[in-house]
């Protein structure tokens, strides 16, 4: 509609003028403005088409027809809160249930996987009538305040006195970096077993837990894969001490990991959360989230007294998106195409780590992909500035991937489910050219150091290792955007 | 697209196993279904049409073709997060802007009031340094878990222990019925400074005021005007205390209240707030929000180095609607024809209120209005059972309003801006007939019982004066409605 009203340099100074300052941009020196999109493709001002390897939000695709239509006709016709009795209301809370374990059976329709998340916190507090909540470390589960407590993704900023009490931090069940590795023999009960002390160590000091949460594959944190059998044993600690397990599936859900429709089913049929949240591509980009959990906390929630309303939640529109979403998901089998050029993109990027030492771990679900790039394969130092780099020289290609993870070394693929097996080829051919890049860069500079140390120490400079270069290429050029460019975030 | 997929039954069944019982529907004992909606006017699965008189949400009509058109356009071009740079988010952000004080030049879009209201806290507590709230008795500020600790509309049902320690209650600056009424020689002053006193105290408890919060006009705490200069006087104290002012538009934004764009302008132009968070109406239904603040608060919640990111806030699609929105108020001269509607149906209340002793005040600005109903005009006894059978007959008569405040007895004007005159007429000529006939029965059971005590007492009835009389029409048919129908909430 006002594709462009504006030069991008004015936009840019509004920007700076009207809209806060912590709202980041991607590559902030110098930014994309997309005016329109399609599928997995986005377009700038000047008609440049991007791959898109980021938006876990654009589902089905980006402005994916039916549910543009879906979303027009109901404008049109009604939208208005859930105080009325409505249809596409109650049909689309049947339609999700068959998707998820019938125990889960109760929906509170809300507007982001924010609204989600707390609300998962009060229902669990409710119905436990417990206060303290077990996190992951590195986990993001929301920007409210309730939730920034329970992020360390967020709060790790904060100072001691600043974090909430009620608030206890679970290592992180990554087997490639975390506390318990691929070569321990049982790494799920390890890490279970840390959650079964934290709650001993609760109790001791009087405390009681509410509830564990975790992304049922941690995104932020680094795109990393549980092993099978850790929620059923974090669950079963949880559910003993009188909590519920809370799974967030606000980045994984709705068919992402391909061979499941939700990511936490991936642990296995045993295992069903007390809750289940869910957000960002629920309605391809339309602000709506859904949180589901049984009838027995529905019920506990229900004899606080409490009414719960929410002004948008669940509206004719909403509804109407969502069951467009689950209608082209089934369609136009975008779960199965998960499945399929999920393998194939996997299978390309492991034939770039028998080639690229940079590459230390490939691991992924589906079209949820992490690739975590380090200096030293033996000592997995973090390649931070290297996949910033990526990133960065992805981008010039016009294909958008981001890094994440507590050390930003995580190149991490949730590309739009119609992604193709031509554009896993295309983005896995340009990071091969990137990485042959920067290693022979490496390469270079090592000689050029080790073979000229007088050089180095007349000009001051400490001698430098490979290991050392933080920046391989073009350091002055760079420097601002390792700091002010990542794309990195939910 | 799904206009009548179940029967009206089936709807209600499903309903009742799918949603969460605590999301209240309107009338639970006989609900209305609604299908389609246009202008002030909603129409039930066999057509019937609805006046609408209190949703403030759709607040430049129902389905307004320019807004839905907005939308449509942009969801078929482009709907992506705001790390890209889009036309849309700064254009959108300059106009609203334009509705302000100079000094609130900021914007963060968000999806839904109680996100705003929550980014408000956490953007006073940031730049304050400090925690503590002060609110207002009957306050509602939203349904996330930061929210209900500042809303006692919501936490009175709680007990004292789960209170939160840091949130200071301050009596609602309701002439009325509060504390100071109209009677008072300065009932600004004598409410601002139980404000000053509450600093007093925190203080000396060792508590610091990050901030004041209140709804510009209080809505669900009963449609309270608070007096001129009170807000002024507030902001003075808690910014001497080193604490902001936070203002709720939320319900009462975007020119309801005629005479002004925004309704803590009413307070005078010495009075500009702090912070300023947008809801409801802002999309007509579609869900986004907005906060407003100054540099300097936008700057200190910069420094904390924690990125604000909000998945939907300030989408494209969003942003066209939010404009959409904007230039309909402006072409259509809605905030014109809130202060003259408005002004025509207080007038026609008045008189109702010469004629029905149950009215005891009228109170409202523009298209927002509160009508409440006593028992007794000297003792102010609320009227509760009458308001609730007043919405009931309403709703038999297709005509929605609600009844709310502490007390459930203040009818509760608050609809579409494209309300007429003359729908003005007909609801006041209904309430009028329905009215008559509650003082009618009252009088006759009066009568009645005034005559026959023998009657009374040898049924094993404690003798009742009309002041007793809870449910004037029909006992039983109406015991359960007065529990579980009530039109009530934001």
């Amino acid at each position: 509609m006002f594709a462009e009203r504006f030069e991008k340099k004015e936009t840019i100074d509004l920007r700076k003028r009207y809209i806060g300052p912590s709202c980041k941009i991607f590559f902030s020196h110098d930014p994309i403005k997309i005016v329109r999109a399609k599928g997995q493709y986005m377009y700038d001002e000047k008609g440049q088409r991007y791959l898109d390897c980021i938006n876990n939000v654009a589902h089905v695709g980006h402005c994916h027809p039916d549910v543009v239509k879906a979303g027009a006709q109901q404008m049109e016709l009604l939208n208005t809160n859930s105080r009325f009795l409505h249809d596409n209301l109650v049909l689309y809370a049947q339609r999700l249930q068959a998707t998820l374990p019938d125990k889960l059976g109760v929906c509170y329709f809300v507007n982001s996987g924010s609204e989600a998340n707390d609300l998962a916190l009060r229902l669990a507090r409710q119905y436990t009538g417990h206060t303290d909540i077990i996190t992951l470390e590195n986990a993001y589960h929301g920007h409210v305040s309730s939730l920034i407590d329970i992020s360390p993704y967020k709060f790790h900023q904060l100072s001691d006195a600043e974090q909430n009490q009620f608030v206890h931090v679970a290592s992180s069940p990554d087997v490639y970096r975390g506390k318990y590795r691929a070569d321990h023999p049982d790494p799920a009960t390890a890490y279970a077993d840390e959650v079964k002390d934290i709650i001993s160590k609760a109790h001791k000091k009087g405390g009681k837990i509410a509830a564990f949460i975790a992304e049922s594959l941690q995104s932020c944190g680094g795109q990393v894969i549980p092993p099978v059998g850790y929620f059923q044993q974090v669950a079963q600690h949880v559910r003993k001490a009188g909590g519920i397990f809370i799974a967030d599936e606000v980045q994984v859900g709705f068919g992402r990991v391909g061979s499941h429709f939700w990511a936490f089913q991936l642990q296995g049929e045993d295992f069903v959360p007390d809750i289940v949240t869910m957000g960002k591509p629920i309605g391809n980009g339309h602000p709506m989230s859904c949180v589901v959990t049984t009838k027995e906390v529905a019920e506990a929630f229900m004899t606080s007294g409490m009414e719960y309303f929410n002004t948008f939640g669940g509206n004719p529109v909403s509804c109407a998106i969502g069951l467009a979403v689950l209608d082209v998901i089934e369609k136009e089998d975008l779960q199965g195409n998960a499945l399929r050029v999920g393998q194939y993109l996997t299978s390309l990027l492991e034939k770039q780590k028998e080639k690229h030492l940079l590459i230390g771990d490939i691991r992924g679900r589906g079209l949820f992909v992490g690739v975590e790039l380090v200096r030293d394969r033996l000592k997995i130092t973090p390649a931070t500035a290297e996949a910033q780099e990526v990133i960065y020289r992805l981008k010039e290609q016009h294909i958008l991937l981001s890094a994440d993870g507590p050390h930003r070394n995580v190149l991490k693929f949730k590309p739009p489910m119609c992604f193709t097996t031509e554009d896993a080829e295309l983005v896995v051919e340009k990071i091969d050219v990137i990485l042959t890049g920067i290693s022979f860069f490496i390469v270079f500079v090592a000689c050029v150091l080790l073979e000229r140390p007088s050089r180095v120490s007349s000009t001051n400079q400490t001698k430098q290792t490979p290991q050392d270069i933080k920046q391989p290429v073009n350091k002055h050029k760079n420097r601002h955007r390792w700091h002010n460019s990542r794309i990195k975030g939910p």
